[in-house]
């Protein structure tokens, strides 16, 4: 491609709209353009790098056994009114009449859709296990969508579905996308790990999340610093301090003390002069429309997802003044275990706890030396906190590590959610109806860019890694009006693209250092200046973007050296990721 | 590809909805389902041929020097407020509201969004041309959907738009677009031709539709017999008959005859014993609110897109009873030309006529014997005629022939329509402010398949040419059980997917007969069918699906043999097509 010929509007000034590295250098490289709130449009130097992500997952999927279909993005009302999901979704869902004022929605997702696709034509046993995938434009209507195409209303998606006959090949097919996941974020060069994933209300056991880890990532990870262990943070477990014998110490008696407006952890520490680990908060969550007490040790937060799975409910929310007036006879802040009218859950934290302090379920008062058995009774400690710096791996007990990142793909077990619901059965080896068991398995593709982005980058410009870039190799020569340069790059183009190298010329009648820059800016990893001095003895120089190397090459060695180059970065990222 | 593990889904039963023959086999052989009225989900075998279509497509687009980009779906209504379409458009604009409350639609074209987008960036004569496509799903609320994909709601389309600074360019842009749409048909395998259509109220000179030929299909077009002239039904021009010397020809006297509840030219004809020949047929017509009054010809049929055209009225439709009674003052079966309200004009077809028959503006009443100038004049005769055989072709006066097509492209100069009306203007070389000139072109990728099925099919099924087939071989060993058979089988499969080619291997469990129909209609161009009584002397059998020719091979030279027929079959493609 001729850059005077591209279409590749970049601009040195820092759009004042874009929070994120991602997002400010996909409008300043020409990547991307907003149309309207949430909704891009991909332009040509950002959709080679769509496409080159687009490439690699086909390449994986189909390596994986999976087959790739094309589902309308115009869904019926009626599927999602069969799966439960037309009430459930709430306004991401964008619905819309047609002009019979029949229901629609936009695709956000497509179980609906697959599921009704295979429960006509896969009937029997011998027709399964099946992995069908595709490419495609999703909608949802984001209350508020950030971070350009990080988190857009409209997207691109890779969206596969398996269906199996019984569990072990639904477990099967879980790990064969699992394995294709791997393989699809190395190959983009991408540094992330796969953490288990709180797999919420979508049902099923298993869950995983492909995190790109960048600082500006808008999830928590948790990993282990010896094992393999690795979580989202809102999932991530921690394991339970060692029991102690706390025998030596004495229970003291139950003391109400008056603690005038005194409600949050440090007001009642600094005016009982107290330490928060010496407090019990006792936090009332409606669960389904139940209220639940959760006790958690004052320095920890309460993992809200943890108490939602472990109270199998569907909702859970904190509860509203009224319930906790109803269930403790107090205002909020006063919330404690001793009598309070509602189910009572309490964190592994309070595992070692005696003589500690709560609220009294009455206003303005706390007590004092409460203890478990003699003041109330729980039925059992859970893990139910937010793990931090100071717990201990769940598995090997060593120390957790925690990172940010981005969330770029996704599998799940979703078990027989949607085929029960659906009726997508078949005829088992005796003749048996059984339900099929499925999974679902994402991959945001302009996400995918933009965590690559984020990871790739310095103060310069995007640092493409090979397998992305939207073009291998730029060629500068340094002024066009120059015969000889000029000619030695248009030779050494022609001769780099019949080799099959994906070269940009930059033939604008442009000044080295503005060329320089936008070589810079959109990343291209090697970039072949052609200058006079250096042409004078016959070389060129070619600069590594990421290292920042520069080499004076022999003309004649030139296009052997690129292509060695290429090559050799290729390999690099597959085989220089985390997992 | 292992049949066996494939999701294909084929039918033996002609689907009872399916009016046309590649709905039919679409629907048979496994490629498409429909998911609700005019929304189709494609299963692996039919989007295996779409991506081929679209790697064609971007083949030539980027040999035609047009880049790709990837425009949103959804699109705020803004922009076709802007554009005046948002009014203009109709129920064929799926509109919707988002979440808080914006107005939106479902991209049926993308004319505005991309003429945003290239306003806000392309802003000298240096940055021009610029030819920008995309691959992408449209949605058009069509009021009647069907014949499958080839007019559904929801559909792939290629589209394309060029931007030039002159007039030069814009016509270069188009013809470059022009020779890369017949590449890109030669290349599907297809018979086709480009006739000139109407551009409509699109505005711009020129339209050309490549139309495939095929006898189910919506469109008429004619072509001459001898030279290059084709064009769609609807713009179809006629060459003038000569004009006669009528000077022996007495002028009669205006006779009015009574013709009680006689309308129709048949009516007249046999009531008045004339022949249709002499009868004049007086069309009123509603052309922007005003009355026009066409005459044609007794046995010719007036082209209301002619007529819209040589008036250059925005909107036309035959008038209603009332206009009819306002301008002839008589009802609806007794106008002609003398004394009426309203402008008239005439169809060449009048030119050699005297004396005709014509309605009299009065219930009940003909007149005999009217001619021009006497009784009353026009402006200038025109062709405003529907195209017949009886018609010459308007360039040389040759026979014209008429055959109907399937349109899968069109072309389209659309001038400043929307650059003017949103403002797309540049600077131009003395630093003038100019408005772009911009060109369209689409192809329905969903329907360039469809229409390759009507043009190859026989009463077993789908007969693809080469460049389309979704497989280029299929094997077929005859008993998997026969261990001989089903090892043949396999290491042909592996040997063959080792060279690239695109091999289906019919592993299932079936009878022989079973699997040939299967094969006939999912019409993979080449079987290679393994049986024992072959086998048994070192060979196997090819049949070719177009010709039904069967060949028994050597085995050892059953791969060159193979690679040998893919080649040439592609080659033959190209070469094959019309222009």
């Amino acid at each position: 491609m001729r850059y005077s010929e591209m279409f590749l509007p970049t601009e040195r000034e820092v759009p004042s709209d874009a929070e994120v590295i991602s997002h400010q250098l996909m409008l300043r490289a020409g990547m991307i353009r907003k149309l309207s709130a949430g909704i891009y449009c991909y332009l040509p130097l950002g959709y080679r790098v769509i496409r080159k992500v687009e490439q690699i997952i086909r390449e994986e999927m189909n390596r994986a056994g999976a087959q790739e279909v094309f589902l309308p993005m115009v869904q019926p009302a009626e599927l999602w009114q069969e799966s439960g999901r037309w009430e459930y979704y709430g306004k991401e869902l964008q619905r819309f009449r047609d002009r019979h004022d029949r229901e629609y929605c936009l695709g956000p997702t497509h179980e609906e859709v697959i599921t009704d696709l295979v429960r006509h034509e896969l009937k029997t046993y011998r027709q399964l296990p099946k992995n069908l995938y595709q490419i495609q434009t999703k909608f949802r209507d984001e209350i508020r969508p950030r971070f350009g195409v990080m988190r857009s209303r409209e997207f691109g998606m890779k969206d596969a579905y398996s269906f199996d006959a019984d569990e072990e090949g639904a477990e099967l097919s879980y790990a064969r996308m699992f394995e294709a996941y791997k393989r699809i974020f190395s190959r983009c060069g991408l540094r992330f790990r796969p953490v288990e994933a709180d797999s919420g209300t979508i049902g099923g056991s298993f869950s995983h999340e492909f995190m790109v880890m960048a600082d500006s990532g808008e999830d928590g990870l948790v990993f282990c610093s010896e094992c393999a262990y690795a979580a989202n943070l809102e999932k991530a477990e921690v394991h339970p301090p060692e029991k102690a014998d706390m025998s030596a110490i004495e229970e003291m008696p139950l003391t109400e003390v008056h603690t005038p407006n005194i409600r949050t952890i440090e007001e009642v520490s600094a005016f009982l002069d107290v330490t928060p680990q010496d407090i019990v908060k006792t936090m009332i969550f409606n669960a389904d429309g139940q209220p639940v007490a959760v006790l958690i040790r004052g320095d920890e937060e309460v993992n809200e997802i943890k108490v939602k799975n472990y109270l199998g409910c569907n909702e859970i929310e904190l509860a509203m003044d009224d319930m906790i007036e109803e269930v403790t006879g107090a205002p909020r802040g006063f919330a404690g275990a001793v009598g309070i009218r509602a189910r009572i859950v309490a964190d592994n934290s309070l595992l070692n706890m005696k003589n500690f302090v709560m609220g009294a379920n009455r206003e303005d008062y706390h007590v004092r030396n409460v203890n478990f058995g003699r003041d109330f009774s729980i039925a059992a400690f859970a893990d139910l906190k937010i793990a931090r710096e100071t717990d201990a791996c769940p598995r090997c007990r060593k120390a957790l590590s925690f990172a940010r990142g981005i969330e770029v793909g996704h599998v799940f077990k979703l078990g027989t959610k949607y085929s029960k619901a659906m009726g997508a059965s078949f005829l088992d080896r005796n003749g048996k109806e059984q339900t099929m068991i499925m999974g679902c398995y994402g991959i945001g593709t302009g996400r995918t860019v933009a965590a690559c982005i984020e990871q790739n980058n310095d103060e310069n410009g995007i640092v493409w890694p090979m397998p992305l870039a939207p073009f291998q190799v730029i060629i500068t020569p340094v002024n066009i009006n120059d015969k000889a340069l000029a000619d030695t790059a248009e030779r050494l183009y022609d001769s780099l693209v019949a080799k099959g190298v994906e070269a940009l010329l930059d033939d604008r009648d442009e000044r080295a250092g503005v060329k320089f820059k936008d070589a810079d800016l959109i990343g291209i990893p090697i970039r072949v200046t052609i200058g006079p001095k250096k042409l004078a003895e016959g070389k060129v120089e070619i600069r590594i973007r990421d290292t920042g190397e520069v080499n004076a090459i022999l003309l004649e060695q030139v296009e052997e050296t690129l292509l060695g180059q290429i090559a050799s970065k290729m390999r690099e990222n597959v085989s220089g990721s985390h997992d």
